[in-house]
């Protein structure tokens, strides 16, 4: 993994693609797969995410204030939907369903190894938290894996459909 | 275009594809291309989106509280992009471009005929847009081409580069 500059991270984050959200409270690590993220600034890079008072994930995110994004390739779709099958407060997902977990550099959460791409963010705004569970994180340090970097990812279209990236295609804007 | 569940909404914007919002100002109305959107919740649907106060969409959105989310299909992908190479205070995008404005039901902006989705919303939450341009709408209506519901979308990946849907895998999850 090599460091990746924070200008270029809405590049990972602006198409939509599932990513797994990694945690660490009381020493115990967790992933729960995310889709309701979007970027809100290019540089420092901010990131909304919903993570509901529902998951596991949720209290490891309030208290700790640290999270990782990380971005998952197709290859291992079936693991990604995996961390969504079981509960954090059972099971140690990274053990469970085979996950290296690798230190960060700025957090204690862990970056995912068979992830292409791992951000490492702080949660930076709580306004809309009671509200939404609406979280803006500020990416801090970013990592991409220069073998895998154009890795494709998949999107969530509901009841565990997911479209696969096809095809790349290039529209340059005149404007920005 | 026919009325779709409004709580099958999510399934059009989890995926993150870019959106056209389109909205209607002074009797003016105007388009922009945004991908930096997210689910908030499933029903009755909630989406946040950021629309920068240098747009001129901004002012639109801000003062009527009401914009359309039209989802476009990879065909009119070209105009997408058109759409961001103009200013709506200079031109009429819907006519310079060649999108047809249908009324909308709910609100006073217009649906997009060239989009297989449109989304009437209105603004439920500004809390977020003095920090961050970060807007929370509720969707209030829902329309779907049934003929074209399995349209494959765009997602942009920076300085003019598009992921085109490809491959559709079903994954089902056990949990929800």
């Amino acid at each position: 993994m090599r460091t990746l500059p924070l200008s270029k991270v809405y590049h990972l984050i602006e198409p939509g693609p599932v990513v797994l959200l990694s945690t660490m409270r009381h020493g115990k690590p967790n992933i729960m797969p995310m889709s309701w993220h979007m970027m809100v600034e290019f540089e420092p890079p901010l990131v909304a995410c919903i993570v509901s008072g529902a998951n596991f994930s949720f209290n490891a995110l309030n208290e700790t204030g640290e999270c990782v994004i990380a971005i998952p390739p197709v290859r291992i779709a079936r693991k990604v939907v995996q961390a969504g099958n079981c509960h954090g407060d059972a099971v140690d997902k990274f053990a469970a369903i085979g996950f290296t977990a690798v230190p960060a550099r700025k957090i204690q959460c862990s970056l995912i190894a068979e992830c292409f791409a791992n951000l490492e963010c702080k949660v930076v705004d709580r306004k809309l938290v009671s509200s939404y569970d609406l979280f803006i994180l500020e990416v801090k340090k970013a990592w991409i894996d220069p073998d895998r970097k154009n890795s494709k990812t998949i999107h969530h279209r509901g009841h565990g459909k997911f479209a696969i990236d096809g095809r790349i295609v290039s529209l340059p804007s005149k404007m920005r």
